[in-house]
């Protein structure tokens, strides 16, 4: 007994500075996009493969290996919470050992190529001078998969990574549901003579908007004695609930989008900043995965943010900082706004309703090129037939189609999915929520968001990596993970707006 | 020779990767300083230390001391730029590996504890609760001393760790000469009647003031490029060529404390931007030393900003940027300003003239306990009589006196020194200067700093370890530090202003 305490005791003190030096990697990369000067960037990249050396020797180290063995032959002697502990230890262990140096030399020089090989076939919308970086990066990825022992589904493989416990059986079904309710809905909504205006925001000074997205952020739960945001080229989120560093960025045509992405990001931040601060070292303290922390970022930017209950509380304030701004906007155009649907061909501008679309031709692509039905070559054809079918839009040219998202050329596939399983369990937990408390738009009427963060402290954020998505979802709702919610919670918010 | 060539380049490679963990930590420093929320302290601590754990296990590493082993045994081989490298690393190795981890953690230990011990003295001008830390402080500095077998002359060993090659005794005999010019200097100043107006300056908004120093510091060379400027409670300047961040303060009604803080900080930008990039590794591409270092920001800060012909081209600028303010100033009286002497008790409040001898004041005094011809009880009481016999002014408690400075309760003995060598030196490089170019001030006056800086990046930037102290003054000017330089240019400025 004293064995294996003593080992679980040393186990955590090594993931400990293990999780302390990718922290610290995690603030250089946040101080790379916030504050690096234009001609450090060369230095920088030789602190992150010094400090990622040292990480990977931190987290590889015999030693943990020995003392997973040690606990692993004991296993019945630990409390449930103990063994959840070194399962976690033992994934990430074998992660970090079990691929060969060569491999991961040969992975990371590949993605530094494909990025560069992808923003100039971009920039010439020509697919044929990617198409060998995509098959090697597929190649790399079944390669990957085998070292893992997962030669025999090496998508399932790429998809846990991002979303542990998930696969892509289980993501087909829900994605063919929520595309049989949601690609006629689509249809509907475009076909609608209501229109949001495009021209409605212009002339937003970047102070106040600063000032009132920080009064929004601060008021649904952000602490700001645990983070910060600033400003960079594309917002996101990063550190642990210890000391999170958000960004956003600033247009002074576009107040929406900068707030949007601000409540968007701190929706993953209160995320990380409910899971268990003495914990981060362990799966005790660390979040289940993309798509659970998606559902929190889409719940507080989507269910909440886009709400006639959140607007009645800030409506009044938005107004009262633009003034001048808003004077010829009348209330029911601001909501439209907040609100606008308009099918696009480019993933990162679409609107809430048609996102999902996006994600799901992804899937299906993905889950081809991994089964040998669909050949690198005849991505682009592919791609625009499925554009065509999901949302009633072709691509002129291969940039705005299949070469306008960066994720393959790093071999980023299994990444998409999380979007959208994101959005459908974030509109779940919002029926689960109002079903148990049906007056959540009034109290945020009043500007009382807590009741659902601590709901979703209890429900989501404590449980750590005790539950994968599925398990969450359950836990949390009573019911199986469903697109049902996401297809109703749509069709209520702009079937009300769209198709009166 | 391939032996030695070998040997050579591993060793770059182990400094190189030892001094990116360093900068990596110099980065957490300063974003300590500069972003760290208010409750992630403790997280930011352990950050610390697990990254110190790791750069010592890099600089202390085995295979170092042999690859030193091997070179040192057929120096003659070496190049003598490789014989400095070699030399150094020797230096910075025996430091790692020499001190026992047990009195590294105690002394650790000790350090935070003297913090926190001398926060509380002072705060209740307590002398005795503290004088315990100091003696520890002193035992321990000793017994450093002789861990690097240093026993003989601790003192020396200390002031060697922060100004290399540096001694008790020469300091003794440039302080002395010093003095001996400077207090009765003091003296007829202080007597004038002409007096700077201390209430001249009042109500500059940050943001002007933010763009004025950020004009004025780009205009005498720091390069933007690789470094910024920000704000902390105290400034400093940290990071090396590759990335400088410096910081700054901003009081609305104390422009010129900002402005020239930030130009003596861009001094020790601009030394570090102008050390050979490629070398920031080792010892051909690092800072000779803190004297060289304080020189450099010395000179920028008090030689050249606070000159007639530096004024001759900002001030127009200055009246334009803050015309309100101004309108009753006259430029006498705004010069005078920029000149203001007044002596003082408290030593980071102390004008140009004074604050050198509050220096010799606190080396006199350390040199005494070392010797151990002072007690460390009887601090207090010769503390009070040197601020006497040197200022003309006697501290009402030890608040103002012994207890007023941080450095001694974390054991910083031969610190204090390099401040007053700084000051010397550059106003010897000054000096000489303007022997090589004589229309130096012209210069300024349109705006011209480049012959300045190229010259101090040919004479002792370029240098880095290649000569310490002493023999960059000789390289530079052809003679030995002397403070007769320091005095004539005190003697020359602030004469001519309050002695006419």
């Amino acid at each position: 007994m004293t064995n294996t305490t003593d080992a679980f005791s040393e186990l955590n003190t090594r993931l400990r500075r293990a999780q302390l030096l990718d922290s610290i990697g995690q603030l250089l990369g946040w101080d790379e996009q916030v504050n690096l000067p234009a001609d450090s960037v060369a230095h920088r990249a030789a602190q992150h493969a010094a400090l990622a050396e040292t990480a990977h020797a931190a987290l590889s180290d015999p030693k943990i290996g020995e003392l997973l063995a040690v606990l692993e032959a004991q296993v019945k002697t630990l409390t449930s919470d103990q063994q959840i502990v070194v399962r976690w230890a033992r994934r990430d262990y074998d992660r970090a050992t079990k691929l060969p140096a060569e491999f991961v030399r040969e992975k990371a020089e590949q993605g530094s190529r494909g990025y560069h090989a992808w923003a100039e076939a971009k920039k010439n919308a020509d697919f044929a001078s990617y198409a060998p970086v995509l098959e090697k990066n597929l190649e790399l990825a079944k390669r990957e998969a085998g070292y893992l022992g997962q030669a025999a589904a090496p998508y399932d493989y790429m998809i846990d990574k991002h979303d542990p416990g998930m696969s892509a059986a289980v993501i087909e079904k829900l994605f063919d549901e929520l595309k049989a309710g949601l690609v006629p809905f689509v249809r509907e909504v475009t076909a609608s003579k209501t229109k949001a205006r495009a021209d409605l925001m212009r002339g937003f000074p970047v102070e106040q908007q600063r000032a009132f997205l920080r009064e929004v952020t601060q008021k649904i739960g952000f602490n700001y004695e645990r983070g910060r945001i600033d400003v960079s080229l594309h917002p996101f989120c990063s550190g642990t609930g210890a000391d999170i560093r958000m960004t956003t960025r600033f247009d002074a045509d576009n107040p929406l989008d900068s707030l949007f992405s601000s409540i968007h990001e701190t929706g993953h931040g209160l995320y990380e900043q409910g899971l268990a601060s003495d914990q981060h070292h362990t799966a005790l303290g660390q979040a289940a995965g993309m798509g659970v922390h998606e559902s929190q970022s889409r719940l507080w930017e989507n269910q909440v943010a886009r709400s006639r209950g959140f607007w009645k509380f800030f409506e009044p304030k938005f107004r009262t900082a633009f003034s001048e701004q808003l004077k010829d906007v009348s209330s029911d155009e601001f909501y439209l706004a907040i609100n606008a649907v308009e099918p696009t061909l480019i993933r990162v501008d679409a609107d809430e309703v048609t996102y999902n679309l996006h994600v799901v031709l992804r899937f299906e692509l993905e889950k081809k090129l991994f089964a040998g039905t669909l050949a690198v070559r005849d991505l682009p054809k592919a791609w625009n037939e499925s554009a065509q079918a999901l949302l009633g839009l072709t691509p002129a040219n291969d940039r705005e189609g299949v070469l306008q998202d960066v994720h393959w050329s790093d071999g980023a596939f299994g990444y998409f999915p999380s979007y959208c399983i994101g959005n459908m369990m974030a509109a779940q937990l919002w029926y689960h929520a109002l079903s148990l408390r049906p007056q959540l738009e009034e109290e945020f009427a009043r500007g009382d968001f807590t009741w659902l963060l601590g709901w979703l402290r209890e429900m989501i954020h404590a449980q750590g990596k005790r539950l994968d998505t599925l398990g969450l979802v359950r836990h949390a709702t009573g019911e199986e993970l469903s697109p049902k919610w996401l297809l109703r919670y749509l069709r209520e918010r702009y079937g009300a707006l769209y198709l009166k």
